[in-house]
């Protein structure tokens, strides 16, 4: 028989692949179990969106521009615009995805055994598309006691070496729901043009931003031109994650003509999506107001509820929808396993994903866990109850 | 300023993609392009592909299944099933197009500086995952003497090395129009069982066969199974390019579960896609029938077109819509940009793509285009008269 290839053994799984059985198991059982663990939204794919699609007059579902089509693009230089990003159409390809933009980023500019330094804890896929580009992940640990921070820049440049092409952030952080300050950025960006390094930056969560706080962009850094790539994606922010478009963005032209090289062989991104995200560009502030509103109120009852549980330590997110949890527990991996094979409530469980699975440092994050509050508040609520109740008992046997 | 990659520098960029601007020149001057360079069907998608999109009733569009829906995929070993190729749901991974699939089967079974061995000439792409894979593509070249026949197995034999993981194969063939005989297909699999490979077979053409002929599938070679590994693709079967939905299957279940962790990190194929692909499955035989019977009497009109061309040599297609035409030129290239830049018909020009692109030896197929025969009859009539026309007026600049 065959072997498969090294980096195909090495590909990490999914951090909550190996609970999926279980919550199975759980529902055969006739147990409710509530998800914490997935950044899947709940919140309704904007109309306009939808009857877009609904309403095409596509006679031959053709092949559409490698890059996207101009109009679309002009539309998203438009909408970042008003974010006071300027980027012209040129400089932007539209992808399946942030993630297959991600991948075109790395591809782009790494070869095999490359480095590439990224603050952990962080979003565990980052690890399958580097172990696909066969590139290698630096982490450097953030912490909870400050809410996931920027670590100080003297830790990033122990760890640059020859090999390091790119340091990659996710702002705001998935998992964290930190949102880095306009100083961080700025030190980030001083740093990559002192080593020459690109900054790729996930900023997919651009929106979801709370208590006033503003997003600010590596695109709007001036003098960072030749560094700047942005990864983004339309999944979260007008909840169409099943849509599979996203872009990305550089006023690097080599950067662009090369990712353009690697979008070529895979011809087209899919046009039924590329529909749904024009249109969602019309979306009205309106919907996006009430969206933050609600995440903001679930954001506020999530956190004084789990505060409210001994041992339970809450970085506070500033952004996105995530939180990461730490936990008076030694393995949260086991704790969420028995949660979903030993544990109820009223017929209910939880499922939440082990941080572990978003660390690169081993032996990190292993009392943490992420939690995604995309659900309704009276879920949350009764969630961070069963939670509570779990690990007493949890902690009793 | 950063440095991009290496395997960024060398990703080959489309074959006709520097014939572009001289096209557009060339529409901008008034001068209709007739396009003989994209394998772009003009045929319709099935209306019930088409309407299942129109008709969805998503509030919600969220991530679907990574591997794809089980119906899909039950409804896909149905289909598989009645082209007596026997696969289960759980061995069919639901990728983004069969560019997709050709990537996770690459990355599932080679590491950098792997080698594939692949008979040319071949569809352009596989360099570009190649390249993005830090593969090396083994090319072995098949002759338009012969109809683009499969190489004899010595000729692989002295290919193969300790670094030879695949062979991969166009059935039928993408530039060729070239179909395997069951012979010739149970010759490869004898070789890469003897040598330890995997088989990758693009299948995608699979049901444009022509005068009887049949299809056969290397999920059809008893004893293959752990070997056979097949990338499939709705795009050309239903006229849907657009769609970007394709699938990866194999019998041996080590490739599929890996291929699925590279599944994962992307998270899921677009949903609106997969429900035109589903409702695709119940297109009519009818449809099929009748776009059998178009391409065929394309096919014979192009050819006996193409053959009173003195100096002009057609390999005869066998399958799927394209055919290698060997010119009485040096440099195909050349006369390709010059159709466009220097000549007119009565207002009309043709654009080929130059076969070198799809060799990988240097210097072959130099004097070769490909044609993809996805236009109307008098179209390609016409198409013919002029480049019969330019020929002579080239040859005697």
């Amino acid at each position: 028989m065959p072997s498969i290839s090294n980096k195909g053994r090495h590909m990490p799984a999914s951090p909550i692949r190996k609970l999926v059985p279980y919550a199975e198991a759980a529902k055969k059982r006739g147990t409710h179990v509530i998800h914490l663990n997935i950044g899947q939204p709940d919140i309704k794919t904007p109309k306009v969106a939808l009857d877009a699609v609904r309403n095409h007059n596509i006679e031959v579902l053709a092949y559409s521009m490698t890059e996207g089509s101009e109009q679309y693009r002009e539309k998203i230089a438009a909408y970042y615009a008003k974010k006071d990003i300027q980027v012209s159409a040129k400089e932007i390809i539209v992808t399946t995805g942030g993630s297959e933009a991600l991948s075109f980023a790395m591809g782009t500019i790494m070869d095999a055994e490359d480095e590439i330094i990224i603050p952990e804890p962080f979003y565990a896929n980052y690890n399958g598309f580097a172990t696909a580009a066969g590139v290698n992940v630096v982490p450097i640990p953030s912490s909870i006691e400050t809410n996931f921070a920027l670590p100080p820049i003297a830790e990033f440049e122990k760890l640059i070496t020859s090999k390091t092409k790119a340091i990659l952030i996710c702002n705001p952080g998935n998992p964290t729901g930190y949102l880095y300050s306009k100083e961080e950025i700025l030190q980030l960006a001083e740093m990559v043009k002192k080593h020459n390094l690109f900054l790729i930056a996930d900023e997919v969560y651009r929106e979801f931003t709370y208590e006033g706080r503003t997003h600010y962009s590596i695109l709007q850094v001036e003098g960072l031109e030749e560094h700047a790539i942005v990864v983004d994606s339309v999944s979260k922010r007008y909840s169409m994650c099943g849509a599979r478009i996203g872009c990305l963005v550089s006023k690097n032209r080599e950067v662009i003509q090369t990712a353009l090289k690697f979008a070529q062989a895979r011809l087209s991104p899919p046009t039924f999506a590329q529909i749904a995200s024009e249109a969602a560009l019309e979306t009205p502030q309106e919907y996006f107001d009430a969206v933050i509103e609600e995440y903001v109120s679930r954001r506020n009852v999530l956190i004084s509820e789990l505060q409210k549980l001994e041992g339970v330590k809450v970085a506070v997110p500033q952004g996105a929808f995530y939180c990461v949890v730490e936990l008076p527990v030694e393995d949260a991996d086991d704790f969420a396993q028995w949660l979903l094979e030993d544990f109820e409530l009223d017929g209910n469980t939880v499922m939440v994903a082990p941080a572990a699975g978003f660390y690169a440092t081993p032996g990190l994050g292993k009392n943490q866990i992420r939690i995604a509050y995309v659900l309704e508040k009276e879920q949350l609520v009764k969630a961070v109850q069963i939670l509570g109740k779990a690990l007493t008992k949890y902690n009793a046997r």
